[in-house]
């Protein structure tokens, strides 16, 4: 183990660079630690000639990152250029071809094509890791992969897309709309050129698909995650939801169900005083629950150049380590195909309304609740002088589906004025 | 890989039982993930007779576990018997000798044999794992021997005795003093044998000197760690600090300080509304903070069959993919000696007193304080109708000298009635 470990860097945005320096900043440490040196040979990104106030005169460049892949003098290859197509892709396919261990902070490529390379890694005897990918410094692959192996997963839950918990509780703080707050969000640049991987919860999705197929064995299945943004939250929800003691927040969850597996990235009330309530701003929260541990909490800072280049590290010095895992946890090969179930896990749900000042309003709606199974547990009339009137129902148990019945139904009854907001409760 | 992994098990109380409980229950589950079978082979207690509800039949007995950490028959040693001294210690350190591997859920024999129990493993290439030791379930030691190996460390906290946590959160929430609920606590079976290791801050002070090795470097130092247990908190301590918005907790920090590593396990008060504030009951709480990731918190059952148990088998999964890591992250022969400092970081301070019911009584009190440098930053004074009419002062940062100091000048004031009490408030 007296060989350094010669690392090859694709990308040198903010995780990038990140990398770089604790690399030249740590040598000593990460040496004591990894019983090995770590260096760089070479790195590569779209301009040589930008200014990024970084030291990179030893190592080689390349404009390539599928040349950098494939050069000789680098074991391990570090991706963190992004995209799930094109560039990111190929280099990745290319060091796997070439025999070279993979560390990625690519989400979304792992997401649409990780059982494909992870299979190609282990064909090869080379592994890929990515705990950078998800929740960015809070190591949680790990805790998955390797401290709860023992347990079989219940549920695997998370606030994994920090600007969108950033824009729901300075909403909330500042009681400004979801638009005044999604336009400071970008800004500040807390969002991406595409701000639907952020507030349509499809970067959280990849995430939650990453962590299903290590809790629960299976291939990843990001098409199959119910997927819904923030977009519709509105002011008057949160504090609504507030006023029954909730916070929204938009939540991963994956849990087996009797009937197959179920992923959802959606918006879900969560217990004020609960851990997952209590998140404050950018901050990323992964709960896990397992037979035997019963439920662990991970909270740590999920974006930005140290906690993510912490993570690419993590899988570096486990490298240098010797320590070689399956991408998923067990072989690729073995994962099983998923069956998708799409909202059968029941929950409580809490519905939101406008009623016309009518005697029999409220009872109407409650017949149409009470077809359709739906039992309520507590309800909130405000009066008509407030400006919207609403009535806040938060149900027992139901499912999805008899929720969706009950709302297409309500329109009927005459009574509700506008769109009925419904929004799971997820029990945490 | 295709050799299963065999285990000897000495010690079949709670954790014994529950890590023999997961390998028969999830035996496929943990060769899917392992990569290999993982089998008992022999398992050792007190008592062959006892009734334990578990089929052991298919497993040797062994009354003398050194015996058993010799078998041929055994790969990894898995001491769960407790004590930092006799049975445990000689059958770890036969097993080592015998070349095996080990895992441990004994953090008095670490804290106090630690060192050279590793050198020795070490020194045969064999290993000892330890993911059990602290905060149970919880899996702190891989969070931060590998999840932030790439970080310089700034300091590790935490909530690792879930006994003291209950007594204080149910002082709090029944008003009950400390006395009855500590009976309360002796009656539910909470309590070691020797409750001074719970309440006295030992048990968690071995805890805490073991994260300090891994993170510092250094050799574990139980010795150097300042321990202050909690049998001295009133319940007007807990009242008037909530008052000031904080909670007490026995915390455990660990931090490298100019003048050298400092190690506390006393009582602090942390702002209510911090994940530590809130945390309630036997759940434990680690913070790790780095250099690079920042703050990562973890959250979890901190003692109990499953998740002591589900610790245990991380670190079995581990040893059988092949993971093969240092004791305490680097080699053990390669840790520091550490220099321990006392005191010398520091902190605001919380102190409570009554004063006679004099004109200038508060006068005297801020001029001893002034005098050993310490300026007061709010202070709350209760009339005299209150019963004990205290005075409750946040000092700015200072020393925990400075304010032993004040507190040894304080009686010659005449103004001071009974003895005050002064808790660290530590910003987390």
């Amino acid at each position: 183990m007296s060989q350094p470990l010669k690392l090859g860097i694709a990308g040198l945005g903010t995780v990038g660079r990140g990398v770089v320096k604790i690399v030249q900043k740590h040598a000593d440490l990460l040496e004591k630690r990894a019983g090995r040196r770590i260096v760089i040979s070479a790195v590569s990104a779209r301009s040589r000639a930008k200014n990024r106030d970084l030291d990179l005169s030893a190592y080689a460049w390349e404009d390539d990152p599928v040349a950098l892949a494939r050069r000789k003098d680098v074991d391990l290859f570090i991706e963190v250029m992004g995209g799930s197509e094109g560039p990111a892709k190929d280099a990745t396919e290319a060091a796997i071809a070439a025999g070279k261990d993979v560390v990625s902070a690519n989400k979304a490529l792992l997401a649409h094509h990780g059982q494909a390379l992870a299979e190609a890694a282990e064909a090869k005897g080379h592994v890929i890791r990515f705990e950078a990918a998800v929740a960015g410094g809070i190591p949680v692959i790990k805790a998955l992969t390797e401290g709860l192996a023992g347990n079989e997963i219940r549920r695997v839950m998370g606030v994994m897309n920090g600007t969108c918990n950033y824009i729901l509780t300075r909403m909330e703080s500042a009681g400004l709309p979801y638009e005044t707050v999604f336009e400071e969000a970008r800004q500040l640049g807390y969002l991406e050129a595409d701000p639907n991987l952020d507030v349509g919860g499809i970067d959280a999705g990849h995430k939650l698909s990453l962590l299903a197929a290590i809790a629960f064995g299976t291939k990843v299945s990001f098409d199959a995650v119910e997927l819904e943004g923030i977009g519709r939250i509105s002011i008057d929800d949160i504090r609504r939801a507030a006023d029954m003691g909730y916070k929204i927040k938009l939540l991963g969850v994956a849990q087996m169900t009797g009937r197959g597996l179920e992923q959802r990235m959606t918006p879900c009330l969560v217990p004020a005083d609960s851990p997952l309530g209590q998140l404050q701003g950018g901050t990323n929260m992964v709960v896990l629950e397992g037979d035997s541990v019963g439920q662990i909490v991970l909270r740590g800072a999920g974006a930005g150049e140290g906690p993510t280049a912490s993570a690419i590290l993590a899988d570096v010095i486990d490298i240098a380590r010797g320590t070689r895992l399956s991408t998923f946890g067990q072989p690729a090969a073995t994962l099983a195909e998923p069956v998708a179930a799409k909202a059968t896990a029941p929950a409580p749900y809490y519905l939101r309304m406008a009623l016309t000042d009518k005697p029999g309003a409220l009872a109407k709606v409650a017949t149409v609740l009470g077809d359709e199974g739906i039992s309520i547990d507590r309800m909130r009339q405000y009066g008509h002088a407030d400006s919207d009137a609403p009535v806040l129902i938060v149900t027992h148990k139901t499912t999805r589906d008899a929720v969706n019945h009950a709302l297409s139904r309500l329109p009927a009854t005459g009574v509700v004025l506008g769109e009925p907001v419904a929004i799971r409760i997820e029990s945490v």
